[in-house]
C-alpha cells in the first residue's frame, strides 16, 4: 500500500508529526480546530490510519460479529437491517455469518468471530443448536453476547426475544373465538426454543378454550423448504379428507405455502378454511386474500439486539459490572382476509 | 482476555513454544500430525491465535468488505447468500454494510473498509451515486474492487451485471408478439445504470416493432417505496383513463404494486392489462395470477463476484498482473399468467 504519510500531512498543515497523529486518533489535548483540519487533509489525501495498530493500543476492533441461520428471509432481513442501523450510528462495523441452520457452522463461526477480536457476537441460533459449550466459549472469552429470536435458555447472556407461547396463544384463541373447532397447526422443527413455543401456545389455548388437543392435527414443516412442506400437508389434509376448518401456521411463508394448494384445489379461503400466518411480512398483504397474522417487529429486535450489546461493550470498557437482561417485545395480531 | 498460552499446549504435547506457535500458523515444516494435535488441543483449550499480530505479519486480513443499497430485498439476499457461500469456501469473513441509497453513506463506508484494511471491496452502488472518486480512491489503495448490478462503467474494475437493456427488449418485445400494443413501462430512478438501461431496452423494443415510444407512457418509481409509487400510478391510469393494454414495470414488486391497484380497482389481469415484472421473486409464484417475469439470477451473481474479487486478491498475493473483467449473467423470460 502506497500511503501519504503523516510527514505529508504534518508538512502541509506546518505541525508536528506527533499533533497529526493525536489528531487522528482523537486524542483530547489536540484543539478541535486542528483536528478537523487534519481529518479534512487525510481524507483528501486518502489517508487511512492503520486500524490494527489502533486495536493494539485501544484493544478495541470495533467490529461486532452477526450469526445468523438464513439472510434470505424477511424477518431476519429486517433484523439485520436494525441491527446495522444502530451499528452505523455508534460506528461499528459488523461482520455477517449465514449458518445455513446447521450447528457445526454456527460452531466454527464462533470461532472464527473470536479469533478476529471482534468486541461482541450476535447470533441467532440454527434449529440444530441443542449443544451451547460454543456460546459459553464466547462468555469465557469476557466477549459480549447477545442471543435473539433462536436462543437458549440455559446460557447466561443477554437476549431479545418475542413472546412466542402467548403471541401464539392469543392468534389461537382469537381463532376459536371466531368460531373455529378444528384448528390444524403447522408448525416448525422440534429443535427452536420459538418453535416449541408457538406449538405450546397454539395447545394451551385449545386446552383452555374446552377444545380436545389432537396431534393428528399438527403438521410438521422443518425443512429448508417449509413452503413446500405446507403446500404437502395442506395437500394430505384435503385428499385424506381430514376434518380442518382453519390452519395456524408457524410463518407466513408456511401459510403461503398452504394457502398455494388451497387454492390450487378450488378451496374457498377463509370460508371453508381460514390460515393465520405470523410475522407480517409485507407480501402478506398483496396476496388474495390478504393474510391475518401476527406483527413480528423484526427491525425493531435488530435495534434492541444490537443496542444492549453495545451497552455491554461499554459498561465492560469502564470495567463497570454488567448484569445480563432479557427484552421481550410485543406483537400484535393483524386481522385480514385469511381469516 | 485471559487466554490460555501456547506454553500449556507446549507442555501438555511434550513440544515446544516455537513448534507450537508454527503449527498454528500453518507453517510447512511442522509435520500435518503435528499441526492436527496442535489444532485440536487449542481449540479445546478455547485458545485463539491473536488475529491482528497474524495481519502485521501476511499483511492479509482475510476479511472482504460489501456495500449493498438495501438488504431486505430479495434480490440483495440472495447476492449476499452467494457472496457468504464463496467467503465461507475461501475462508474469509465479510464485513456488510448498508448504504440505504445514500451517497454520502456509501462514501462513508468505503473509507471505513480502508481503514479496516479488508483485502477486497464488492460494491452495489446507490441510486444516487454520480461520483467515483471514492471508488478510484480504492483502486489507489491497490485495494482489489468488483462492482456488480448497479455499476459504474467508467471505473476500472471488474465487474459483474446482466444484460438489463437485453432482457429488457426481450421482455417487451415478448409483450409486443403477444399483441399488446399500448405499453406502459414503470421505470425506476434516472441515475443507476440498471434503471437506465431497462428503460432503453423497453424504447428500442417498441421502436424495432413500429410502434411509437409515447413518453407518457413512462411513469416513475423512483422512492424508497416504489410498490407505493406503482400502486399511485396504476391509479393514475385507471382513474384518469390513460390507454393502456400492458405494464412493464422495472422490478417485481413495483409490479405487485400496481398487480395490487388493479385488483382493487376491478381491472382484470391479464385480459384488461397484463404486468411484467422482473427478477423473478419467489413471491411473485404465490401471488395471484401469477408474475411473468424475467429471471435475473442472483445468488449466481454474489457467487460470481466474491469469485472474481478473491481470484484477484490472489493474483496480487503472487504479484501476477491484474486484469479486470467483465462478467455478464444470462437472463431468461419465466412466463406466467399476468401476461
Amino acid at each position: 500500500m502506497s500511503e501519504t504519510t503523516l510527514k505529508e500531512i504534518a508538512q502541509k498543515l506546518g505541525i508536528s508529526i506527533t499533533t497529526v497523529s493525536k489528531a487522528l486518533k482523537n486524542y483530547t489535548d489536540v484543539s478541535p480546530k486542528t483536528k478537523a483540519a487534519v481529518i479534512e487533509l487525510a481524507q483528501e489525501l486518502h489517508y487511512y490510519p492503520n486500524s490494527f495498530a489502533v486495536n493494539l493500543r485501544t484493544k478495541e476492533s470495533k467490529t461486532i460479529g452477526l450469526i445468523i441461520p438464513t439472510i434470505v428471509h424477511h424477518f431476519f432481513s429486517n433484523v439485520i437491517e436494525g441491527i446495522l442501523e444502530e451499528a452505523e450510528k455508534r460506528d461499528y462495523l459488523v461482520i455477517i455469518l449465514q449458518s445455513n441452520e446447521k450447528y457445526e457452522l454456527e460452531k466454527k463461526q464462533v470461532g472464527l468471530l473470536l479469533n478476529k477480536r471482534v468486541d461482541g457476537i450476535l447470533i441467532s441460533l440454527t434449529n440444530e443448536t441443542a449443544e451451547f459449550e460454543h456460546l459459553n466459549s464466547i462468555l469465557e472469552h469476557k466477549t459480549s453476547l447477545v442471543l435473539f429470536d433462536k436462543i437458549a435458555k440455559i446460557v447466561k447472556c443477554s437476549k431479545v426475544i418475542i413472546d412466542d407461547r402467548k403471541a401464539s396463544y392469543n392468534a389461537v384463541t382469537f381463532l376459536i373465538k371466531k368460531g373455529y373447532k378444528k384448528i390444524a397447526h403447522f408448525r416448525g422443527s422440534y429443535t427452536p426454543q420459538n418453535s416449541i413455543d408457538r406449538f405450546l401456545g397454539y395447545k394451551k389455548a385449545l386446552e383452555d378454550h374446552g377444545i380436545t388437543y389432537d396431534p393428528n392435527l399438527v403438521f410438521l414443516c422443518d425443512t429448508n423448504q417449509d413452503l413446500i412442506d405446507a403446500y404437502e400437508n395442506a395437500k394430505k389434509i384435503i385428499t385424506e379428507n381430514i376434518e380442518v376448518d382453519a390452519i395456524f401456521a408457524v410463518s407466513d411463508l408456511v401459510a403461503m405455502g398452504a394457502m398455494k394448494y388451497l387454492k390450487e384445489a378450488g378451496i374457498e379461503i377463509p370460508k371453508q378454511i381460514a390460515v393465520f400466518g405470523f410475522s407480517n411480512w409485507y407480501v402478506t398483504e398483496l396476496i388474495s386474500p390478504k393474510l391475518t397474522t401476527v406483527d413480528q417487529p423484526g427491525f425493531e429486535m435488530g435495534l434492541q439486539t444490537a443496542s444492549l450489546l453495545f451497552d455491554e461493550i461499554n459498561m465492560k470498557k469502564k470495567n463497570l459490572p454488567v448484569t445480563t437482561k432479557t427484552i421481550t417485545l410485543e406483537t400484535k395480531i393483524i386481522e385480514r382476509e385469511s381469516t
